[in-house]
């Protein structure tokens, strides 16, 4: 995929925002310029990590590397994640998760049909394919959402701790279960979901050392920057006069998935959109059936309890992404349109929590 | 379409009531007989506008044509609006955006389909059009939607008016960019959305100057009657009882909606399914994304101002009318049970909004 | 239907808690036991309505036969819903109806998919009836949760008993009509759904006596059962410290579908996978169309008043196993990992109601 890389190469550039968060961090001191450095420098950083996965998985083979794949496919939203989770921020981390459900579907979605239409008009995909992963996003979103809709009913107020962890805990164990299951499935049917436009070059570009080389440092270079950004996030939102709510949901998201963003649009205008599709809602499946569980484990062992709260806004908005791009992977088709349209459904949610964040 | 034609003749001998209604309002001055005689009044009225509409398009030629179309498709509705804006009557402004969108769904939708059904048992139609129409729908209401539960979260009495007028302002806008990217785009692909059932005679039946002087004629007259049935309506639900919600949701809608309905239900009849379910959908469409928007931007330039903070029933009726169009869609036939249950689900939804109206 | 009547055969063996639970009624009085006992009674019973019905239905040819089926499909669900009704049970009626509705998707279908799925591997059903039948379930559920959304709007403590129960009347016959319309329009295409692999062996194996005989006794087997199932819930929950609801959500409905899940089971273990779907989509339906309005209209006749006012748990549990079926429908193959995820979906939900259940 020589246009994928020369794009990555392009986004490289922003590696030089890692020394320059570093020296903000030591000397300036001011929590917005070290936020702002330190999420464009996780950028390249994530595309990093992509590459040298996905390098790894072809030496691996498909079975290790379908697992080395799922599992550190979400690595940067799961590492931000944990140090958030670390300061206590369970707000933040509770909005990214959403965010990023619905950030991979409108936004990242939004912006591969948009310009995968542009450029090639109306583009088809498997149906059949695209409308298992929505089912597969749907029951994954509807068990993520379970938990905070009982919670509502009874009142944050009545609530008592112990069963609502033992909740948290049930649906995490439950969510990764049959997320292992659905990479069981996965593998014993690899053949049947590899049709032609999919076939990826399976010869590795990079020896097996430099990939686990890289796969280190860009692995380190996250954690260091994830945790200059949640340390800064709380002092760069008081700067410019956002709500937390709205830099979990939105900004946050956006870092994260920004390297399956520029993937799947490269597929799209490729006319690849089975890829571009699959990258979008199996990112969005991935987080709401691994990152968020493994975040709700992590957090009762570290003593915080993390639950399956979220508000109402954050289930409408993930609610109403799930049912967009279930409908739309039925339709088969897209057209820039379309894009338009999830685009449009983004930016309003975003309005949203931007002007009336909170209870 | 001679049928439709003989069918709105027979609706013209309702134009008997434009001078009725006039002279109840100069000398009865009893509201309920003034607001019926102006409801009846409109009926024809519309359906005048709309034929004019239609000719005047044969002559304006595709593009100018579809743009005429477009912005007086829903004129009745959005001309009722304007003058219970300027009455102040935000709340039955409201209702009649809701009650237009689900009764185009459920109401004119069920009714075409049940006629149709039972005349030419089960009718087929294109399957991959009516599914993109949906999900355009979908969209357009998902849209109109997030406000309101955004807003329900924070509580009315938190709202502050500016960040919602921001909010509602900023909503309206995205709605109407994406309203006139979805006209760019059918414009743009007129070609391949004419198919085999849906050619149009294309010769003008009128003059240029009738259709200009039908048109304006009719216009002025539904603005008069629009006024009428506004100042009268707290009289008429007073005398008989009933909430104003109700009139907003069901009453109002049913008049405004009269021509579609009627246009519906024949095409049905005609087993040109796909005009029928695209005259539904799309009118509900049109109000969600063009109708909703103008009418909130017009408030605030005069100085109310409507927000798009619909209630909870409304939400969850427009909810339910758009899922269930976009499943109906989906399934690329119709057969007259659904109609019977499209009109049952709406008559459950008048019920609920006759017996438990107010919070 | 050889494989199925073994399994019944096996089941059979629990009659034997018929006299068991009528001793621990008259003699020991502990209402666990008693619970238990009448609950494990009542499977088999149910199991030979449901053969008696079908022997009938053979004997009365397809009209009367398929009015006797649609009619007795339920029944189990109907005599304890009544049982309790009687005893005021009010809560425990609404939620085994929710219960009823999310069991037949979630459990029965997931079993049924998850281990025809292990045995046969992919397996497709015929989308265009999965989709009809989606639809109606929609529908139904639609019509079946309006009257709650609106009262939780209005706040309970305002609603006043008049109007609920007469918008309770108003939906239960609307509900019924639309049955009976639906039961009519089956009737006339009989020949239309029956599909190759749904033909069924037309030849009664009883005798008309023997049918109406082991009718009568099943019924009057259930309903004793039912009474003491219903006597005992009370103290069989206090007695193991869960809750009533769910008690009412998963036990109950448990116990009523435990025939259609065995059904469903071997349906799928056998390919047929168009009966599975039918079995569980169809039980569903009758239970929000023929069973909830049936108990709501009787409750008015004894003058109790169930109303449809479920709680919102209770709604997102039935919408949420609803909006899943209909896209499952949609899909027209299922595989093992759709049903272990409706499993996991109903696990999730199950836990929930044990650990958040009240408000």
């Amino acid at each position: 995929m020589p246009g994928f890389f020369r794009f990555f190469k392009g986004l490289n550039i922003l590696l030089i925002f890692v020394p320059i968060s570093g020296l903000l961090a030591l000397y300036f001191k001011q929590p917005l310029w070290i936020f702002v450095s330190a999420a464009l420098a996780i950028v390249p950083l994530a595309g990093l990590m992509g590459e040298s996965t996905e390098e790894l998985a072809k030496h691996l083979g498909p079975q290790w590397g379908g697992l080395v794949n799922a599992t550190f496919g979400n690595a940067t939203e799961l590492i931000i994640g944990l140090f958030a989770l670390h300061q206590g921020l369970l707000e933040l981390v509770r909005a990214s998760i959403i965010g990023s459900v619905i950030g991979n579907i409108l936004l990242v979605m939004g912006a591969a049909v948009l310009c995968g239409g542009i450029k090639n008009g109306a583009q088809q995909f498997n149906r059949d394919h695209a409308r298992s992963q929505g089912l597969n996003l749907l029951l994954a979103v509807v068990s993520l959402a379970v938990p905070a809709i009982f919670a509502a009913n009874v009142g944050t107020a009545h609530i008592k701790a112990a069963p609502l962890r033992n909740l948290s805990v049930g649906v995490s164990l439950l969510l990764l279960a049959t997320y292992i299951a659905s990479l069981a499935f996965s593998w014993s049917r690899r053949e049947e979901h590899m049709h032609a436009q999919e076939v990826q070059e399976d010869l590795p570009g990079w020896t097996r050392p430099l990939a686990y080389t890289v796969l280190a440092i860009a692995s380190l270079g996250i954690s260091i920057e994830s945790e200059l950004l949640v340390r800064s996030v709380e002092g760069a939102t008081r700067a410019i006069g956002v709500n937390q709510l709205f830099v979990g949901i939105i900004i946050v998201p956006i870092i994260g998935n920004a390297a399956e963003h520029s993937t799947a649009v490269t597929m799209a205008l490729k006319n690849k959109m089975d890829i571009a599709m699959s990258i979008a809602v199996g990112s969005s499946t991935q987080v709401a059936m691994f990152v968020a569980p493994v975040l709700v484990l992590a957090s009762v062992a570290l003593g915080h309890s993390l639950s399956y709260i979220f508000s109402v806004p954050e289930l409408t908005a993930v609610g109403f992404a799930v049912i967009i791009a279930a409908f739309l992977a039925n339709d088969g088709k897209s057209h820039w349109l379309y894009g338009a349209q999830l685009l449009s459904a983004y930016a309003i949610i975003a309005l949203a929590f931007y002007f009336l964040p909170f209870p």
